[in-house]
């Protein structure tokens, strides 16, 4: 088969792990017999040095183009504390989900065991959690009008909006999710005060019967802050608004004590994005030190999702493992023994795929 | 000194928590001579049971007259999952909170040594953790207008606003608290997504200067929903929105093992009130087994934060204390050995005082 992939380094140590990505994608590509083609273009802090727009038009045409997009990360340091600056990485970000059409933000959550000893987490608390969030990305208080300040600017407003439409879609590939797993979906909201959360549990109270073999929880967001420390094997798959899947997330990523290495889908119906949950790291940028494990399972989740390739995904799970059970890792998991250098671990792992 | 002092015990394990509180503060009184008066007030599920009306006015005039006001829990499982139910009894702890003007939700987390292998984290992580969130309770999504429905019901939407005076007010109280503590000031924003949080940021910033013996440090939501497992000792005094602080609260109250003993206190400039962290747990309503601690050191914040008695405040702390190194403590935390009810920690606790 023949697939065009479009590569967006970003910012910080994006271009590195992607860098190696594309080593393991290619590997793959010849291991299976597909032609892959690779067209990279600019988002994020680059993005904006180059043209002045975090999220260029023409990088936007090379995602529609594409059959899956490969995304490293955006963020710089010289933009976040300077509430005023008038153009920011997050936008191109943002932007980007919007007009993608990406609705849809996969993240899972599980173990590596050579690597739950670095859980922040009691053993007994993280053995075997495997749960996955579905969190809702081009809605809510991210896009919501209006938004802003006051004359004086001594105000400002931001606001949150729900359809039962954005709701409904996102909800459904909880389910089916669920349906696939172990059959259970969690509604995270906060129902006891918001009306969006109110739309929200509503309308998954309405999907509900279609999906009689899903047992269904409505659980409130700051109870499962709680909950997914205290008894993180308690869930399955978990759908959420956008801010709170933010949140939501980025707590469950330590869980596992394996941050490093979790991948993310954002999905819609045309266009499929792949990015490694973890940030831009600047201060690792150029260092050749930043772990590719992540963006390397990233895309093995693209293989899977956007290509319904199994067996690819699975070479590159398989090969990850064996890199983890022979130590060919970097220094933030090396534990003491030798650390690889970024570009070593990509070549080790396109070399054994 | 007299004292006035509401009681509004609220729903669940709320009467019986209460009624603990109420012996330990009488044996205060009498200890160090004061009077102390007591007027009971109906709230949440328990006031619309009686009046329609989960905050009634004849509620609000007790909180009104009174010095201080303890508070127990509030909700019922029966209004959760109806989300079209009419009155809910969240709906006057809001009102509660608005009509008071408790702008300022005051939610420490530190450990009991003879707890923190409770907590899910590692002990190294958690040992020594000393932390305070000063959560803003009074405006953003919670109060903003506009907030609903589309006439169809097919669109739902809600308001975050804040003005500088809001964010000011509470961030004063946070620059105090840290000047008195380890002069770190957190101020936990999404100012890379919202307007409001840039307002939030943007004021901080301005005030910084005047409190130049502390340090402030910008943090995302997310990033601090992450590190707030990771590394909780990074933390000393920590500043946020509403809702934020309420997702955030909640997961920090998991961390140090001793939930059921955390106490909080909402103030404003005329009303003080003071409250366990813990729900309303109903469950264990009526079964006189619930742990009345996290009530009782809400007594002894009151003694300090409303009454500015400091020696009272320690007397309970250390009663407290040793209630719990002589093992007169209730199920949750007996770990095998002997539990004793509720009522017979109070009971104890009245007597050691
Ligand atoms: C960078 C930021 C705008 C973004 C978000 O809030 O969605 C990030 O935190 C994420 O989760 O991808
Ligand atoms: C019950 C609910 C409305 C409330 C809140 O969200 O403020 C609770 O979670 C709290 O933190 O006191």
């Amino acid at each position: 088969m023949e697939m065009n992939i479009a590569l967006l380094p970003g910012d910080g140590i994006g271009p590195e792990v992607i860098a190696q990505a594309v080593k393991v994608v290619k590997a793959v590509g010849k291991k299976f017999g597909h032609t892959i083609n690779f067209e990279e273009a600019a988002v994020g802090a680059a993005a904006i040095d180059l043209t002045g727009n975090p999220y260029p038009d023409a990088t936007h045409e090379v995602c529609l183009r594409a059959d899956a997009v490969l995304f490293g990360a955006i963020g710089d340091p010289k933009y976040d504390n300077d509430p005023k600056a008038k153009v920011r990485p997050e936008q191109g970000l943002l932007e980007m989900r919007k007009k993608l059409g990406l609705f849809a933000n996969i993240r899972p959550t599980f173990t590596f065991p050579s690597l739950i000893h670095k859980s922040p987490l009691k053993l007994e608390r993280v053995e075997g959690v495997d749960f996955v969030f579905f969190r809702e990305l081009t809605g809510g208080i991210y896009f919501g009008e209006p938004r802003g300040r006051n004359e004086q600017g001594t105000k400002a407003f931001d606001t949150n909006v729900y359809t039962k439409e954005e709701i409904t879609r996102l909800a459904r590939m909880g389910f089916e999710a669920a349906q696939k797993r172990r059959k259970l979906l969690t509604c995270v909201d906060k129902a006891n005060v918001l009306a969006t959360s109110r739309l929200w549990r509503e309308t998954v109270q309405e999907l509900a019967p279609e999906y009689p073999d899903v047992k269904v929880e409505y659980e409130f967001v700051d109870a499962v802050a709680m909950r997914l420390i205290q008894w993180p094997k308690a869930y399955d798959v978990l759908i959420t608004e956008n801010l709170f899947g933010d949140i939501l997330t980025d707590e469950a990523s330590v869980i596992s004590g394996s941050m490093g290495l979790m991948p993310s889908a954002s999905v819609g119906i045309e266009n499929k994005l792949f990015e490694p949950i973890h940030g831009s790291y600047p201060q690792a940028a150029g260092k050749d030190i930043a772990n590719p494990l992540a963006t390397v399972l990233s895309a093995a989740m693209m293989f899977e999702y956007a290509f319904d390739m199994k067996a690819e995904a699975q070479a590159i799970s398989d090969v990850v493992n064996k890199s983890l059970s022979e130590g060919i890792v970097t220094e933030d998991i090396a534990e003491g023994a030798k650390a690889y250098k970024t570009s070593e671990v990509g070549d080790w792992l396109a070399e054994n795929v």
